[in-house]
C-alpha cells in the first residue's frame, strides 16, 4: 500500500513525544490514530494535553485553546482518534505501529514481540528511540524485516527532521515507505535515511560533539553558558538554518570551494581539533564540569515558563517557514 | 569618547570582509569611513563591489543595484567614505583602526607598529583575525593596551555576532568601547566578550568540533555530505537559531532541566563522545577523508552562483529578523 494512501497509526506511549506525534499524524487528512498508554487517566490526559500540540493552521490568528480542544473532541467523535486501554485493540487494525516508550532494551524487545502477535503482518513497525538501534530491539521478533528507527527531533510536530535508521535486516521497501510517508506534499517534514546504525545516529552525534566543546569552554571560564548560547544564536544557528556546514564552507572557500577553505584554515583547524575538550559524563575523570554547567544554566534560565516555551515553538515555526521561502528566481535553478 | 559619538573608522584591507565591514559602518548615521588597500585599482574596486553589500534598507522592494551604486557615490561626494592610497592619510584622523589583512603574524605585527606611529594615540585598534590572538600581534607595539580582536562572522554586515577577544594586556575600557559600539540601538549586531584567548575563539571552536564529526560520518559512509547538510538544516540549525545549546537542553530535561537531561541521556552521550571521529587536517594520519568530502561537496554544490549566494544572504537576513520578533507577552518577561 502506498504511503500516500489512508493510514491507521497506532501510537504506543503518550508522553510529550507521543502526544506531539499524535498531532503530527492527525494533521494529515487521511489518517486514523489509535493511542495506547498504561496510564489510567489516558483519556483525560489526551483531552488536556493534545490541544496544546494542535492548531498549526491558526498561526495568523494565534493559538486558540478552545478551538484546539474542540478539534480533539471532534477527532474522537468522528473516529479519527481512538483511545485504548488495551494494546490488543490498539494494534488490531494498524498499518503503522509507532512506539515512544521507555529507552530500555528489555522493554522494547518484549513490546515488539507482543506487537508482532497483535498487529496485522503487513503493519510497519517504527521506534522513536534516540539511542537503541533497531537491531538491538528485534531479538524476540519472528520477522525482523519490519522494524526500523524513525527518530524525531523535539518537538516532532514542528521540527522537520526524521532520521530513518534501518537495521541490517530491515527490508528496503519498509525504509522507502517511511521516507515516502513523511515526504507527502505539503508536509513540513524532511526525512533522511541514515545508512548505518551508529550511536546517537547523525543529528545527536553532531549536537553532542558541539555540546562537549561547549561544556569544556564553560568549565575553562572562556565564556559563560549564557554568552555561549548567545554566540551560537548570533552565528552558527542562523547560518546552519539556511545552509548545512558543508555548503557554508563551500562558500567560505570562495572560488576554490571547501578544498580551499580547509587549506586556508588548516593550521587553526588542526590546533582547535588537537585542543578540543575531553569532558565526560560518566566515569570519574573530567566530570567535574557538570556542577558548574548545570548551576550556570539553572541560574540563567530557571524553569522555562509556558509563555517562554510557547515563544520558542512559535519562533521555531517561523524559522521553518523561512526555510521554505523562495527568493527571486532562485527556485528555478 | 562614548561609542555612540561620531566615529571615524579606518579600514585596512578591502577584501570581502573589509568591504562588508565598510557597509556595516556606513549603515550607521554618524560615521566617517576611510579605506586603505595596496591594490592599485582600489577606487574602481570599491565602486564596483561595495554596492553589493549595501541596500539593507530596501528589503521590501528588493535589491536595487543602481540605487546602491548611487549611494556609494553619494558617500564619497559627502566625505563619509574616503579612499586612500596611503596608510598615513588613511589613519591620520581615525578614532578606530580596523584591519582585515592577511592572516600572518609578521604582517600584523609590523602593521600595528606602523599604525601606532600614524594614528592618534586615542584611536582604538581592532583586528578582524579569525586565528591570531591580540597578544601575538602586539610584539612591536609601544602601547599594548589598545589592541583587541573583533572577530566577525561572515558576512559581517548581516551576521549578528562579533567576538571581542582582549589579550591579557588590553585595557578594559577598550573592551567596553568595542562592545558598546556594536550594541548601539537599532543595530542587528550582538557583540560577545570572550574571557580568554584560545585558538578559534568560541564560535569557530564549536563549528570545528561539529565539522570534525561531520567529516568523520561522511568518511565512514554513515551519511552523504548532502544528507548531513539536510539533517543539520532540518534540526539543529533552526533549533540553535532560536535557542542556544544550553537552553535547548534545559528544555529537553523538562522539570529537572539540563541536569535531568544529561542524566537521562548519559549513556548514549558518553558512547557518542567515546566514539567521536578523530580525523585530522594536517599530518599524515587520518587525513584520507579530505578527498571524499571535498569531492562530494563539489559534486553537490559546485560553484555557488550569484543567485544562490543572494538567496543565502536574504534567507539569513530573514532568520535574523525572526530572532528579533516578539511573541505574545513574552517580551514583557
Amino acid at each position: 500500500m502506498a504511503a500516500t494512501s489512508p493510514q491507521r497509526i497506532t501510537l504506543i506511549g503518550l508522553g510529550t513525544i507521543g502526544m506531539s506525534m499524535a498531532a503530527l499524524h492527525l494533521e494529515r487528512s487521511n489518517t486514523t490514530v489509535d493511542v495506547f498508554d498504561t496510564r489510567p487517566d489516558l483519556k483525560d490526559h489526551v483531552l488536556n494535553t493534545l490541544p496544546n500540540f494542535l492548531g498549526q493552521g491558526s498561526r495568523t490568528t494565534g493559538f486558540d485553546p478552545q478551538r484546539s480542544a474542540s478539534l480533539v473532541k471532534s477527532f474522537i467523535e468522528s473516529g479519527r482518534l481512538n483511545i485504548h486501554n488495551s494494546l490488543n485493540t490498539a494494534c488490531a487494525s494498524a498499518t503503522i505501529v509507532q512506539e515512544q516508550g521507555p529507552e530500555n532494551i528489555a522493554f522494547k524487545e518484549s513490546l515488539w514481540a507482543e506487537v508482532e502477535s497483535l498487529a496485522p503482518p503487513s503493519a510497519h513497525l517504527w521506534t522513536s528511540t534516540s539511542g537503541i538501534a533497531a537491531s538491538l530491539q528485534q531479538g524476540s521478533m519472528r520477522d525482523k524485516t519490519r522494524l526500523l528507527v524513525v527518530h524525531p527531533f523535539n518537538p516532532p510536530h514542528t521540527m522537520p527532521l526524521l532520521e530513518i535508521v534501518p537495521g541490517p535486516e530491515t527490508a528496503s521497501e519498509r525504509v522507502d515507505f517511511a521516507r515516502e510517508y513523511f515526504s507527502v506534499q505539503g508536509s513540513r517534514h524532511r526525512p533522511v535515511v541514515i545508512r548505518k546504525e551508529i550511536p546517537g545516529f547523525v543529528g545527536n552525534r553532531l549536537a553532542f560533539a558541539l555540546f562537549r566543546e561547549a561544556c569544556h569552554l564553560v568549565q575553562e571560564d572562556v565564556v559563560s553558558a549564557k554568552d555561549l548560547d548567545n554566540i551560537l544564536m548570533a552565528s552558527l544557528g542562523p547560518r546552519w538554518a539556511g545552509n548545512g556546514v558543508f555548503e557554508s564552507y563551500q562558500q567560505g572557500g570562495g572560488e576554490g570551494g571547501i578544498g580551499a577553505f580547509i587549506e586556508k584554515l588548516s593550521s587553526t583547524m588542526q590546533e582547535v581539533w588537537d585542543g578540543l575538550g575531553k569532558v565526560n559524563v560518566l566515569g570519574d575523570e573530567e566530570t567535574g564540569w557538570k556542577d558548574k554547567v548545570i548551576s550556570q544554566v539553572n541560574d540563567t534560565y530557571g524553569t522555562l515558563t509556558p509563555e517562554r516555551l510557547h515563544e520558542k515553538e512559535e519562533r521555531l515555526k517561523d524559522f521553518v517557514e523561512v526555510q521554505g521561502k523562495t527568493y527571486g528566481d532562485s527556485h528555478k535553478e
